[in-house]
């Protein structure tokens, strides 16, 4: 048939606002996607999931089988932040966190770092920063796979597997090629330590040579993951896809952030590309306890992510307008005052246009 | 008997120049070590050892077991670069350095961290950074315990494992808390990621949260290693002894270094606080083969790896010489236009005073 299938219009959200500062963030987001959604004719019907500390604490539970199946019913997932003090570190974000990215395929962790000119970076002269680190995010020392004996005693021994396939790494490597493909600089640097992790490393290492065949026109270089940190702080705008693993991108979107527009702005999408599960938006930070519940957070990077979200659906018009929204809002700040709902409430009202 | 050992005069010194620009800032190194130690009457009588890219070339050799049992003879290592890109990733780095760090049990890879005040930080204000990294050197994903499986098939796994046992962790936390103890602001910061590497990540938090009850007066935090590098360019000066896991160390080092004076003032010493093997001292950059041979490298992370090394061998204030001699130099430069022995030739003539 040549007919055309019509575009879909209304999307299922399941929300997970966690812990700390999540719930307050994501509100801010949500407010956000109305104000968008509204203009583009698409309409986002949303469920809520009362997942994190508290719940933990009331039930024991972090994320059961049951609730996670529903969860991937939806077309995709809000997620604001994971993890509390008063629960043992680990529970929530290897039980709740991890498991839906393990769970949902989630083996692109993609995280966009851009210098704003209005926003101070802790740098002196950033420069023009705009890269994109694409996180592999089904593998490496993230897998669980570890364990310990003789726990307590001086004879304890505790390890951690970094697990590494070429099934993995290839489609996420395959992804992060794409994505140079579709920026102008057209470059890719693989970061790693194959020079000390040298059976993952060199996997890596082979897989990007490898590939790297199907896509010609991509400059590829390789960083030891502490020189990528040199090069994080002294010259970030050397950088457009960096592709790498997932504990390492762990570390370098942390910085990235950093000395960019600062944690408070970077967003971040759990993606699973084959869409064999819904994909899952959030901002880099955690659950910031110290300040959670005063109004005092900033939303932009939660509110961001809905920019990555609306992108993954294909409704790259809301996408744009979310991002100008909040590029207008940033490009106006001097040492924001504002509250949390504050800012949502600007932000959303320059999106509605 | 009542009657005191007379201190040692007469130092061995095991000299590996290795790789790039290792032969060449270890010269100046040296020279700096000559000039002082005649002011305080003692002498280093040194023996060179061939390792390296050549050697490997031409042998295929990286370390022999026999000349490890040589160089262990040794008061102490200095030690230049290890690393070439005509050798495969990872033969000269396990083979050789890791082999010499894991085998003279170096558990201790201290890494130090101050802004020079003349030196431009890439920071925009640093403000007053004055810290050591306490790495662990002989444990965590540094065992070279993996493997890979099907290597070449799109059926690859490759398998990297994190060792880390009580013996090993308490050790070196021991080693941070005394070195916390005597630094006036008496601070120790945990690096880990106890979050996701839960097994690894509660035996380092359960060791730092028991040596703690013996060292009262440290004031003790932790951090997980993303957040870390956030504190790293947004306020370092939060920091006074950092200890961490292998790979951690490596990489907030490199990054420490760099907001600091820039790599090439990092200086290093992988110890065996134990005293049962000898303690090896080598900048923290690499070996740099695109400057190689060209005498444009700084040899002053070299230079103050020679004070750590005196430090260690009780010499404290000739070390203390070599330190001032490097400060006063820092505070002269400006856009340095000297080649590598011209420095040398500048701190030694301080340096010998
Ligand atoms: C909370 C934690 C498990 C998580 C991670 O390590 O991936 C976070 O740091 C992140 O970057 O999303
Ligand atoms: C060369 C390499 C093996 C080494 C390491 O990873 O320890 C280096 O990066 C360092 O920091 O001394």
């Amino acid at each position: 048939s040549t007919q055309q299938r019509p575009a879909k219009t209304a999307f299922k959200l399941a929300v997970v606002g966690g812990d700390g500062i999540g719930p307050e963030v994501t509100a801010e987001a949500l407010k956000v996607l109305d104000a968008v959604s509204a203009n583009y004719g698409v309409t986002f019907e949303r469920t809520e999931y009362d997942l994190g500390a508290k719940r933990w604490h009331a039930t024991g539970e972090t994320l059961p089988d049951a609730e996670l199946e529903e969860i991937r019913k939806h077309d995709a997932i809000l997620l604001g932040a994971v993890g509390d003090p008063t629960v043992p570190s680990g529970v929530l974000e290897r039980g709740l966190l991890l498991k839906l990215r393990f769970a949902l395929d989630h083996y692109v962790n993609l995280r966009p770092s851009k210098v704003y000119p209005s926003v101070g970076s802790p740098l002196a002269n950033p420069g023009q920063v705009d890269f994109v680190v694409v996180r592999e995010g089904t593998e490496g020392p993230y897998v669980g796979n570890g364990g310990a004996l003789r726990v307590g005693t001086p004879a304890e021994i505790a390890t951690e597997v970094s697990v590494n396939t070429a099934y993995g790494v290839e489609r996420v490597v395959r992804d992060a090629f794409a994505r140079a493909q579709a920026r102008p600089r057209k470059k890719l640097t693989l970061v790693h330590k194959n020079n000390v992790l040298v059976y993952a490393g060199h996997l890596w290492t082979r897989t990007v040579d490898a590939v790297k065949k199907d896509f010609p026109d991509i400059t590829v270089d390789y960083l030891h993951v502490d020189a990528a940190t040199i090069f994080m702080v002294t010259d970030p705008a050397r950088f457009d896809v960096i592709v790498t693993d997932n504990l390492f991108g762990d570390i370098i979107t942390d910085l990235a952030a950093a000395i960019s527009g600062g944690i408070g702005l970077a967003a971040s999408g759990n993606i699973n590309p084959d869409k064999t599960a819904p994909s899952m938006f959030e901002p880099v930070h955690g659950s910031a306890p110290d300040i959670a519940g005063q109004q005092k957070a900033d939303p932009t990077a939660a509110i961001l992510s809905t920019a990555l979200l609306c992108d993954h659906l294909g409704l790259t018009e809301a996408a744009a307008a979310i991002e100008a929204a909040v590029t207008a809002d940033i490009e106006e700040r001097t040492g924001d005052a504002r509250t949390t709902s504050e800012i949502g409430d600007a932000i959303a009202k320059r999106a509605a246009g």
